[in-house]
C-alpha cells in the first residue's frame, strides 16, 4: 500500500509519525492530509531513507538540491561530496540529475550516498542514452525505453520522480502559434516536445499515463508533475502556454489520487515579483491543493551568477503564498555545471527563503530560532550567535576574518556597539 | 534656493532636467514631485556631483552602499576602493560612516573620490571624538559640537544626512516600559538614547529641529530622518517604539516642507515577511508620502554572513511596496567590518531586489532589460549575455570556469539544451 492508501484506511505508518513528530503537528492532521495528498511523503518502498520528511499544506518548506554530471563534467566523487554539503547545509531532498557518465551506476551510488529523499527525472536517462550514441538524437527514445528506465529506477528506490507528462501535441501545437521569448526550457518538457514533433505521436507519459500510476503506485513513488512549460524567461510567465498545463496537471492530480499515488506539481520558473502570489494562487485551486514544488521562481533574468538571490527573494514569496517545496537554484545556473560550493550556497539560500516563509506563515517553532537568535546578540553572546546561524562555519569565519580588539563587541562598530551602549545607560538608570 | 524651493518656483534647475532624462520622466512631474517633496534629489551646493540621482515616487529604486573606517579597521585606501567598487556595482549613493582614524580628513578624501551623492551621519563622528578620547564617553558629546559636526560636514559638501531626530525623552521613557528583545540596534539612535539618559535633558536635534532646517536649508542638505527605534530583530518589528517614533518623524517631514528642505524618512531593518506592506503603506501614509529609504528589511535574524540575501528578500518586497531608497546591508552585517569584496555583493544583491521590484511596479524601461537577456539566451549569444548581466565578470567567470565542449551551449546541460533542442525541431517541423 502507498502511504496516501494506507492513511485512507486509517493506519498510522511510521513514516507518518516521524512527519507529525517532526513537524509539531498531530498524527490525525497528517494523516487525513496525506490521504487526501495535500501532503506527500516520498519514500520508495525500496529505499531504507534515514531522514522521512512530507511535503505540503502547514508543513515547513522544503528544499532540495539538484545534481548530478553532465557530458562535459562526469566526476562521481565530487557528485556524492555534494550530497554531503547540501545534506550538511540542510537540504532536505536531493535529485540526481545525471546525463553524463554510466547514469544507473550513479544513480545506484547516490541513492546509498544521501540519507535524505532522492529524486530523478527519468526521461533525461532515456534522453541521454540516445543522444549520445554515434549520431544519435533524443527523438530516437522508444516509449518502452521511456518506461523501462521509469521501472529500472523505481527498483532503484528512488523516492519522486518528475514527469512531464502535460506535455501534449495539443499543447506543443499550440505553442507553435503562440508568441514566447525562450519557448521552451524545460529540459525534460523540451526533450519530449522534440520527440512529439519528430514522431508525430502523443507524449507516451500523458497517453500511458496509468501505466505510470501502476508503476507509482508498486514503489509508493511520488509523482512531480513536471512543468514542460515553465516560463524561461519574465515576459513568458503565466502566460497561455504555462496555464494550460496547468490544467492538465490539474487533471492528472486527481486521476493520481483515485489510483491512490501520491503527486506533487512542479511550478515556474522565472516570474516578475507580481505575479508570484497569482502563480500559488492558481495552482492550489487548479490541481485541489497538491504540494507544490518550484524551481524559483527567479524574479529577474540579468543576474547570471547570482541565480540563487534571484530564486531567494521569489522563493520566499512564493513559499508564504501556498510553495510547499522549493527547488534551490545555484549561482551557476544559466552558466555551467554547479561546483561543491554552489551546492552550499544555493541550499544556504534556499533555507533563508523557506525559514523566512514560514515565519510569516506562523508554522509551529519558526519564529523561536530567531528570537533565540535576538537574544543572543543582545547578549553578546558570540559562541550561541554562531550555534544559531545558519551556516555557523561561514559565520565564524567573517567575524574571525576581521576580529575587534574588543572580544564582547564585533569591528563594525568596534567601541560603539548600539546595544552595549544602551544597555549600559539603561542599567545606570 | 534649495531644489524643492526653486521648483515651487517653477524652475527647471539642471539636477531636475538630469533627473527628468534618467528616469524617462517629464520635466514638469518631476518639478511638480521635487516641490511637493515626494521626490528629493541630496545634492549640497558645495558638491560638485558627477552623477544626480533622484529619490521617490515614480522613479527607480536607489541603492545606497555604506562604508567607513572603525576603530579596529581604520584604512583610508580601502575605503577609497570600495567606493570604487560601490559605484562599478552600480550604486547609487555611498554613505560614509567613519569613527575611526581622522574622520573629517577620511570625509573629505571620499567626497573627492565618489563620482555619487554622499551621505554620513554627523553623530557618528561627534560621538567617535568623545568616546575615544582617554576616559571618554558619547554622552559627553555637548549640543554644540553636534551642531557644529554638522555644519562642518555641510560645507564640506555632503549630499544627505541621516539625524535621529526622532529619539526623544518620552520615547526613551517608553522604551523602559515597553518589551524588546534588542532594544535600540541604531548605532545613531543608541548614543541618543546614551545621551538623553546620562544627560537628562532633550534630543537637541529635536529640539532645535529649526537650527537643523536653517543649516539645511542652507547647503540644499537633504535630512533622511533617521529610525532610532528601528526593530534590531523580528521580534521587535512594527512595535510601539518604532512606531511612535514614525508618527514624529511624519511631523518632522511636514515641518522640513514648509522650510523648503527636502527630507527622506529612513526604516528598517529586522521585519517579517508578512510586516513588510504594513511597515511601507504606514510610512507613506504617515509622512504623506515622503521618500523612503530602508535599511533591508531582514526576513528573517538567524543568518549572519549570509545577510545581503535576507536583505534582498526583504527589499525586493519593501521596494515593490513603497521603498524608494534600498540601503545595502553586506555579508558580513553582524559580524564585521565589511571587505571590498563584501561591498559589491552587497550592492550586485541590492541592485537585483531593486530591479525585481522596478519590473513589478512598471518602472519604465526595467523589464526591457530583462526581455534582452530573454533574447540573448534563445540566441545563446553568450557575449550579449555577459554584457547584459548585471556583473559581466562574474558571469564570465563562472561559466569560463567550467566551460562545455560545445561552445553554443554551457556545462550544465552539454549535449543537452532544451532551447538549442526545441528550436532544432521547430525548425524541422
Amino acid at each position: 500500500m502507498t502511504q496516501m492508501e494506507s492513511a485512507r484506511k486509517g493506519i498510522i505508518t511510521k513514516e507518518i509519525e516521524a512527519v507529525a513528530l517532526y513537524e509539531k503537528m498531530s498524527v490525525e492532521d497528517v494523516l487525513s492530509r496525506v490521504g487526501e495528498g495535500t501532503i506527500c511523503i516520498p519514500k520508495n518502498i525500496n529505499h531504507n531513507l534515514k531522514v522521512v520528511r512530507g511535503v505540503g499544506s502547514g508543513l515547513k518548506t522544503k528544499v532540495n538540491a539538484n545534481m548530478g554530471t553532465s557530458k562535459d563534467y562526469c566526476n562521481l566523487e565530487e557528485e556524492l561530496q555534494k550530497i554531503d554539503v547540501a545534506v550538511q547545509a540542510g537540504a532536505d531532498s536531493i535529485m540526481d540529475l545525471s546525463t553524463g557518465g554510466d547514469i544507473k551506476a550513479i544513480r545506484q551510488a547516490m541513492i546509498e550516498r544521501s540519507p535524505v529523499m532522492v529524486g530523478t527525472v527519468p526521461i533525461y536517462e532515456a534522453a541521454a542514452v540516445e543522444q549520445y550514441k554515434d549520431g544519435g538524437a533524443v527523438v530516437n527514445m522508444k516509449e518502452e525505453d521511456i518506461f523501462r528506465v521509469i521501472e529500472e529506477q523505481a527498483e532503484q528506490g528512488v523516492d519522486f520522480m518528475t514527469l512531464h507528462c502535460g506535455v501534449t501535441r495539443q499543447s506543443v501545437e499550440a505553442l507553435k502559434n503562440h508568441k514566447r521569448i525562450c519557448d521552451v526550457v524545460s529540459r525534460g518538457g523540451s526533450f519530449l516536445v522534440a520527440w512529439i514533433l519528430h514522431n508525430d505521436k502523443e507524449n507516451p507519459l500523458y497517453e500511458k499515463y496509468d501505466r505510470l500510476l501502476e508503476i507509482a503506485r508498486k514503489y509508493d513513488i511520488t509523482l512531480s508533475l513536471g512543468d514542460g512549460f515553465r516560463p524561461g524567461c519574465l515576459a513568458d510567465a503565466t502566460d497561455r502556454g504555462q496555464i494550460q498545463e496547468l490544467l492538465i496537471l490539474g487533471d492528472l492530480v486527481r486521476r493520481a489520487r483515485e489510483a491512490g499515488v501520491q503527486t506533487m506539481v512542479e511550478g515556474p520558473g522565472h516570474v516578475p515579483l507580481n505575479q508570484i502570489i497569482t502563480n500559488m494562487q492558481l495552482q492550489k485551486k487548479l490541481c485541489d491543493n497538491a504540494p507544490f514544488y518550484v524551481l524559483g521562481p527567479l524574479v529577474t533574468d540579468i543576474a547570471p551568477g547570482y541565480d540563487h538571490i534571484t530564486c531567494a527573494i521569489g522563493g520566499a514569496l512564493a513559499a508564504c503564498n501556498g510553495a510547499d517545496f522549493l527547488c534551490y537554484v545555484t549561482p551557476s545556473e544559466h552558466l555551467a555545471l554547479p561546483t561543491v560550493q554552489d551546492v552550499e550556497d544555493g541550499v544556504i539560500a534556499t533555507r533563508i527563503a523557506g525559514h523566512a516563509a514560514d515565519i510569516a506563515k506562523g508554522i509551529p517553532g519558526a519564529m523561536d530560532w530567531d528570537n533565540e537568535m535576538a537574544v543572543a546578540r543582545k547578549k553578546r553572546d558570540w559562541t550561541a550567535q554562531y550555534n544559531l546561524a545558519i551556516n555557523p562555519e561561514r559565520a565564524k569565519k567573517v567575524r574571525g576574518d576581521r576580529i575587534s580588539e574588543d572580544e564582547e563587541v564585533c569591528s563594525m562598530c568596534s567601541g560603539l556597539c548600539a546595544i552595549k551602549l544602551v544597555e549600559d545607560y539603561f542599567k545606570k538608570k
